[in-house]
């Protein structure tokens, strides 16, 4: 299966050009401007020393995030969603996704009452923006967790971060399971499906949308085999990353 | 493994009563007041002649979806999302998951310029809503098609649908993989999972999170296993209440 | 004047069939599904030890009210507010009425600091949905009252309930005065009267809107004593539900 | 009854001053600034040849109604609609009053295909200003009307005023029925009662609420005699603003 | 130059007739209406002892200012603000403008911790309606300051207001710089510009813009001599109104 | 003065560092990622062939701008304006300044009936945002204008570039007037200005805004002459990276 080459020349397993530039803000706690490609996501974590007023005094931490695009990351301009005064299905459910796949690898307990707001904002879009969020902000989370350990927020031998996390997109194109669909690819998929791994290959998520035809538990299985092994190389590409 | 009891007495892979009252509207074209156990969801499929202006013009139809809960559906008063001035996150996504699955069996080109919408209100809440209201929101459409056919909108041979549609709940409780979790099931589970299943056994949409702890392949395997047995007795039910 | 018969055959001073399934929530403390004819509202009535801030350390208790259509309660579909992102000016102004409605037959001062919001929602319309959901929430209200008393919120001997309430719509159709119209009737009515009585017969409001033409003073007389009629044999329903 | 003297000197049936200065504004082509004693609105009333696109083609025109109060017309301080992003159910209900108020006196079919918008602007505050709105407004709409016939958008033998209109409140305060609430009286009112009427004397809206008590059958018969007066006077201080 | 007449016969360095109503309101704590020609702006000004809580404790005072339009203030009605749910760029930038205008002459800790709101409603447009609506606010202001004075909120010693402050727009019609723009004059104008002046003659604010064509360093020199000149002219007018 | 040192080591006429990397974005028609020091601002030109409905059958074209910051551009996480449902008041005042800017440079007859769109989005802001903004969005809008070109959407010989424009912030800090202020000299400055002027010396915007003390005429001729001095610079760097 994997001799078919795609148009931009890769085989159905292969990732496009992964890039992670960790540290990009000045400002943030934590950040990291990640590509998949020509898909260009800028990942910043936000450290602030307490929690939201419904959470106080349990002991346990907050983190959640927010998704947004820039109106021109697109191939056609989008109205802004601030000019239209209301956050689109869209938005709310991949926002939604990145905060659940992240808290996935934090001890509350261990956080203590600290709150870590992850931004994930789209520069350029090309297929895989949610994947490539999710991946991006665990490089975020952990330098803002070192942070907030150097600050003494957290205690020296908290370990917040139980597992590493990381997600790709996969699906059906043309009857043929391929890894990391670019625009393209993804827009004329019949399956689409992203998937949420941690470290040690265990799901997060898997969200699977027959978008043209449904699918079968053996189409099932071979994008659960893709995925499984594309996550592999990004928890790579998040240590190197991290220098660890 | 089934022989373990839950607290309403059923074993793992057992649904809760499920009634479907087709036909409890006297003003939608297509309707059933659907129950899953306590959860109730009133759903209405409302016929137009015409579409959407921007797809008028290309002789296909459009199926949307809207999900709302009644403020007291749940235990505790929810606000409602009217008052607030927005939507939430949550019922945002299940629209469109709601949407999505049923459009997969609507065959656009069959249906012509025509347009349905389906509501489905919460009108009690006890888990599984969002997969009752797929189940329910299947009848309500297919009474809202034979309607559209009556009013010579479709074509006598027009067949716009192409499979049924149903859903169901699974989840991952105390380490043992369910069928058709009840809200205090749902609250404590390790993992949740919705899974689609159209008439013919295909997926239209797998959509499993880990809100506890991570899941392997194998836990990911049994829910499916589940929910594609529960499918098929649901499958059961909506011809039973179509009367075919 | 009461041989004139009606296109569903009722006499002019004639109530639409009237029932009303007290309890039928699992979920509120008090509730009552309750219809007029086709007209058919969902009554919930949530109870909440406290009061909002600004009425807290008076010793008194407040009662509101809301009131929303399904988007299919019609016979034409309408948008919802929620998705509109703002609520209309008829619910605006009959939740108002709603809330007044109640606060009129409750000792404020004997509820306590305790709250009680009326959640009236329009499953099925036809008509009349407002005084529908006047008198509805009478028994939902009357059935939280006694939950709180068993809960102990509110003491023994309290008496927050010092009237009961109902309502009823009147209009001139076709130049004569009639009980209850159906939407069919309200639709061409030129003049349309909505009037709240309490059990021992008094007026809570009044308002009467010339559609049409304006109105004198002997065709106000004739919409009163009708509605005074009505409310009468209303006011019987309700002490039928609640047992009394 | 009359013999009793209020805080401001006047006689229970008797109205405080009141002003219309006619023309009030050089920008609109109907306008009046109407006093109520410390009550001031100002009323505009702008012509526009046309109607919204979904009465076009239909030969009738409309009128409509906006009511608002400026943030300091009132004792303290109110926040702005336009600033919370949202219009309040009061101020919804009082601005559908006044529109529908107004139509009633004018024949949609003899206004032709033109739309009047009246804005009601509080000024200032003293109670009764939706009466004062109403009873301003159709000075500024009787002098639109006239700038439509001039400008030649109506015939020159269209007659579109059928009638005059007038408003007024009443209530009972202290157990005592009285004619055109002050702030302070209103406030204390057991039953509120606002009463517009057309210049031949028949009522267009009724609406009378038990702010306190519940009232009978005889109070209400009281508050309607002091309306009906109070609107005789009224119409007489339209004539001398119009001139006529 | 100031041969030139203008279209309502003044020269170009003259002011259109300006009119102070000082107390116009019975209800604020300082008001003034005022009129620069045909525009008329109620500006009010309400004095609350105390402040947001974000500021409290620094035992520092607030000032602050929303601007606002009737909508049949201008020629065409304009929607309102409140109706379409959103504040417009324009209102947002004068509201502003007026605040920073009215606290560069008020000293916060001599004010204590008391918030004044300035309150401009423009009843009438024609050109120049944020500079009548700072000349005519810091009327409100001194006012709501004197009552806060003799209600003690200050101390009698207390200096808050360090100058006065006025504003004019100046610009260039024709290529002739004018004094005070009328709306026709504003509407063909290649530069416009509103200046924010002290009692002493020191800047405030300078905002110019180049409508239709850039200007250069000689024209701006003299636009700032006429409205140097014009705010001398109506801080006399601040102080006879005000009585000093 | 040029002696001075800045806290970066800058005299008080230095410009910071500034970089234009041009054509950044794969998807925009033209786009530049413009630094003033740490302040980063993506700027996207959106061309569309066509101009809004209102604008149609003119045979002119239109140019406009929107402005916004990331969450975590700033040191302290601010909430996103989508997610707030309302623009902010800054927002809304820079973007109309960016689109007036560009504006007042293109000859909309030139230009046709074509529109550009200008997103400038700032990654990271370190004061001056605004003018970095600017200045960056003539960059992309050369860029886009030579792709309309190409694209025959505008005749080969049309000029609609009538000059290039840049902007700069300038103000009194300590006393001493100062260039392209950094967020610690702006956020202690007494009087912060804007300036926007043309590749020919020609001033678009003026804005000086007194935020600490009143400024005089002479300071204001101090800041005007660094202004344009640091304009002149800015200019050359825009030569350079259109290549020209």
């Amino acid at each position: 299966m994997n001799d078919i080459v795609r148009a931009d020349g890769r085989t159905t397993d292969e990732l496009r050009p992964v890039t992670i530039e960790r540290g990009w803000s000045d400002q943030a706690e934590g950040s990291a401007l990640i590509s998949f490609g020509r898909t260009r996501v800028l990942c910043t974590a936000s450290f602030t020393n307490g929690v939201p007023r419904w959470m106080a005094g349990k002991g346990a931490g907050w983190v959640t995030a927010e998704y947004s695009m820039l109106p021109r990351s697109t191939n056609d301009r989008m109205a802004r969603e601030s000019v239209k005064g209301r956050i689109g299905g869209r938005t709310h459910e991949i926002s939604r996704l990145v905060g659940r796949s992240l808290r996935a690898v934090v001890d509350m307990k261990a956080l203590g009452e600290n709150t870590i707001v992850l931004d994930c904002d789209v520069l350029q879009a090309d297929g895989g923006t949610r994947t490539a969020a999710i991946t991006g902000a665990y490089v975020a989370l952990a330098d803002a967790l070192e942070w907030g350990r150097e600050k003494k927020f957290l205690g020296q031998k908290a370990q917040p971060l139980i597992d590493s996390v990381a997600a790709i997109s996969v699906g059906i194109v043309g009857g043929v399971p391929m890894l990391d669909l670019a625009y393209t690819e993804d827009s004329k998929a019949e399956t689409d499906m992203n998937v949420v791994v941690t470290g040690r290959g265990l799901f997060v998520e898997v969200q699977g949308t027959a978008e043209g035809a449904p699918f079968d538990r053996s189409e099932l299985n071979s994008l659960l085999d893709l995925a499984l092994a594309g996550t592999v190389t990004l928890t790579e590409f998040q240590k190197n990353a991290l220098g660890r």
